[in-house]
């Protein structure tokens, strides 16, 4: 045995129980009967604890120095190994373990302040946690910038000050867009009741359309839907309301592409750390293209506006035009979840200026809602009406996610890109489209991304996929030429 | 810290993954797509390797040594741990790795034996299981019985010397009695269709009936019916024949006497080695009682006359009497699981007396099709027509369960006695029952058995409860008095 195989023999263990506790995860969020709450913080905490160990474990620094890796893809299972060695054995294990206990109960705070529209119930917890990610930050930090240190957990490479010049592009070409649009008339919405069997069979048949493989995974239900583990067990959730289906349908779609990323990972790397998504942004990049450029795209719309006609009987709106419309109908809300694709990344920019704020320190947890309320009045042009609406709205920060709001938005410029490369590539993509088949477009996105796993950087394997290195350019030019036509601009 | 509540700690943490471990195998009998299996293999190898670390921690035998137990709780805890420990560290690792690696691939191979019918594909198989299962029986047994070895593993205590004494008391009474009914006139069977909803709203009602509680478990679909976990996270399955309404019904109430067990021990020994249920004897002995002695009781069939009824119409059997002898048709028939309450035993007692002699030695895995064969015809008259209803219809003996099947009968025979003494203190069962409500016998078996989880040896906690020592004489008169009158013998 050689210090690569000993130290991969280990490491594929440690991923196969980062795979158990991802699914006992989706197991508390679908189907953990309510009063096994208490034991499964035990559960949890007790697994947590072995994988930390594991992560920190001696021999690995040992394994890595001795390890010679034979090619580019044994350098990148060493390079993940590293970082997250790095990473882990920096951080005090008091510090981990107060985290850890910290976040745990944040979330029920947050949670009680959020149902009880109490702000201040919240921030005593909030400061604590800062505080906490703080310390943790300057652990990671070294020399460096606290924020950034954050931020490399989620997006590894990428900087607030890159975050932000991207952000200082993109806000005027979308203020501009939504005034526009703002300005024209307003399509009709969808209306009606879709029993909730009938949605379940329709969003089924779109997680098939795009490709989503049934024998290595399944569809439930939770209340925030999200997908779940790598490989050959990747499961998907979505919601159903029963006067929304899009909040169904585009939170399934949502799922399947970050659900098909996982499953389209080379079987090479099953159970390595090449064997995950690379990154928060790229995971993003694939859900929003899947849900947007391709699932709300007219050829798509049309065909879905047949298959609801076939399940629900007549619509409320009249025809394939006007159902395209209500499917990307621009509105300002409150709420960051429910925006539309010309609104989306002002939310995220009001959060990254907060968050990074608060991690430097320049802003107190005191005055984050009064920030808050600020911005958005500035951005959004309407006084925030509830702290659920507000400032409370995101788990985010109670469970100690800063950094990770970005990478939403990165994720939005990386499918911009990915869509004009792969439209340029692949013919018939929209032919495909119109007749609920993706395949076209998602068996591109897999030879030219999914497949990779965690081999390349981020940037890089957008770059790779694409022929050219990313920007917010395609993302624009796509939102403007989409919403020109639909708003008649 | 003590030594007592250093070891304590860490043994908590090994419950936990424990607990972990075993709704992993829930997952995969439940929810886990098909296409997921092999990466599960290797998921489980993780969490069982961790498991087996833990349970032979050499610091395990250091805190042994120097933990004072303050008082019979903390006496039990370390009881438990100690006989854990010593049995693990005796197995050499390579031999514990040996059979899990083998066991793991026979049960796919006894499956397809099974389905082809063809016993010679799975003889080599077993073959390998037996010789493995024998060296660790002599790792256990010292200078002591092979089979005694690993029948200690499921029931503690328990002998085949005193088991086979319990088979020749109860065989006779058996024989005669089965004798005498099937002489007599037979009951007519339940027939029809009973769709799979009704089935299942009905099922859910038995469930509720018997106590369960729904707020620390959930009811989910499993070819074979299994209970699942322990404390506040006790899952439950059942299986649904359209044509079998019986098969779904008494699966349930079975698997939720198992489940109410563990739902009921001590909240204080939650996560402990108290905090399961002391042996498969006295489990079983709670699964039989809930099922047989109440469930099959003429006023609980009664009440699920009424229920049936109310659900799927009028049925085949015109009034609660037919119903009731319906429910309790006795006739011999190959398969074990399907085996009414007359002749359950006796197939337990065909696969001690050829498990004792694989173990023993005195008999060879390939004469084991014969002996079955010949013993079959023996004991129930009748010639086994094809492999599936003989020598390949259990899964056990694939995955190295020597030993367990005799705590099936002890189950029973616990049941009976169980049954007596309740019956003597606690007035108006049947009243109760005839309500479609056990909760005045689940009540006392709470109170003075389920409860206690593993602070007393089985015997001794049946005893307890009992107010005297277990013998197969209340099960035998209880059969004896049932068929009696259903059969008007």
């Amino acid at each position: 045995m050689t210090a690569y195989s000993d130290l991969m023999a280990f490491q594929r263990d440690t991923e196969a129980l980062g795979q158990i506790a991802g699914r006992l995860g989706w197991d508390q969020e679908t189907m953990m009967p309510r009063g096994a709450a208490d034991q499964r913080g035990d559960e949890t905490g007790a697994i947590e604890g072995i994988l930390h160990a594991r992560r920190t474990d001696p021999r690995i620094g040992e394994w890595l120095e001795a390890a010679e890796p034979q090619d580019e893809v044994e350098r990148a299972q060493l390079r993940h190994i590293r970082r997250t060695y790095e990473k882990q054995t920096r951080i005090p294990a008091a510090l981990a373990t107060e985290i850890a206990r910290v976040t745990s109960v944040a979330q029920g705070v947050w949670a009680g302040a959020r149902r009880a529209e109490k702000v201040a119930d919240f921030l005593p917890t909030l400061a604590r946690v800062v505080a906490l990610k703080r310390e943790e930050a300057a652990a990671l930090a070294g020399n460096g910038d606290l924020y950034d240190a954050l931020l490399d957990n989620y997006e590894p490479g990428a900087t607030a000050e890159s975050i932000g010049a991207m952000f200082d592009r993109l806000r005027p070409r979308l203020v501009a867009l939504a005034d526009r649009i703002l300005g024209a008339p307003k399509p009709a919405a969808l209306t009606g009741q879709f029993p909730a069997d009938g949605q379940m069979r329709v969003t089924r048949d779109l997680a098939q359309a795009f490709g989503y493989d049934w024998n290595r995974g399944r569809l439930d239900l939770a209340v925030h839907p999200f997908s779940s583990g790598s490989g050959n067990d990747v499961r998907i959730t979505t919601r159903v309301v029963e006067e929304e289906p899009f909040n169904c349908f585009y939170s399934t779609i949502h799922e399947t592409g970050h659900a098909c990323y996982e499953q389209a990972i080379d079987q090479a790397y099953l159970l390595t750390p090449l064997g995950n998504g690379v990154s928060m942004g790229v995971h993003e990049s694939q859900s929003r293209i899947y849900e947007n450029q391709m699932g709300r795209s007219r050829p798509f719309t049309g065909w879905l506006f047949g298959r609801m006609q076939a399940e629900f009987g007549a619509l409320s709106v009249r025809d394939a035009d006007a159902f395209h419309a209500a499917v990307n109908r621009v509105q300002p809300g409150y709420i960051r979840t429910e925006a539309d694709e010309v609104h989306y990344n002002l939310h995220v920019m009001l959060r990254f200026d907060l968050e990074r704020q608060l991690i430097g320190g320049a802003l107190e947890v005191a005055d984050l809602e009064a920030a808050w309320n600020a911005r958005f009045l500035k951005d959004f042009g309407a006084a925030v009406d509830r702290p659920s609406h507000g400032v409370l709205q995101d788990v985010h920060w109670s469970v100690g996610l800063f950094g990770y709001f970005p990478t939403y938005s990165l994720g939005n410029v990386y499918a911009g890109c990915l869509n004009q490369a792969m439209r340029a590539a692949v013919p018939g993509i929209d032919a495909g489209l119109a007749r609920g088949d993706a395949s076209a477009a998602t068996g591109w996105l897999r030879q030219n991304l999914q497949r990779h796993g965690g081999l390349y950087e981020p940037g890089e394997v957008v770059a790779r996929a694409c022929g050219f290195a990313p920007s917010e350019g395609p993302l624009l030019d796509y939102l403007e030429a989409k919403f020109a036509e639909i708003y008649r601009l």
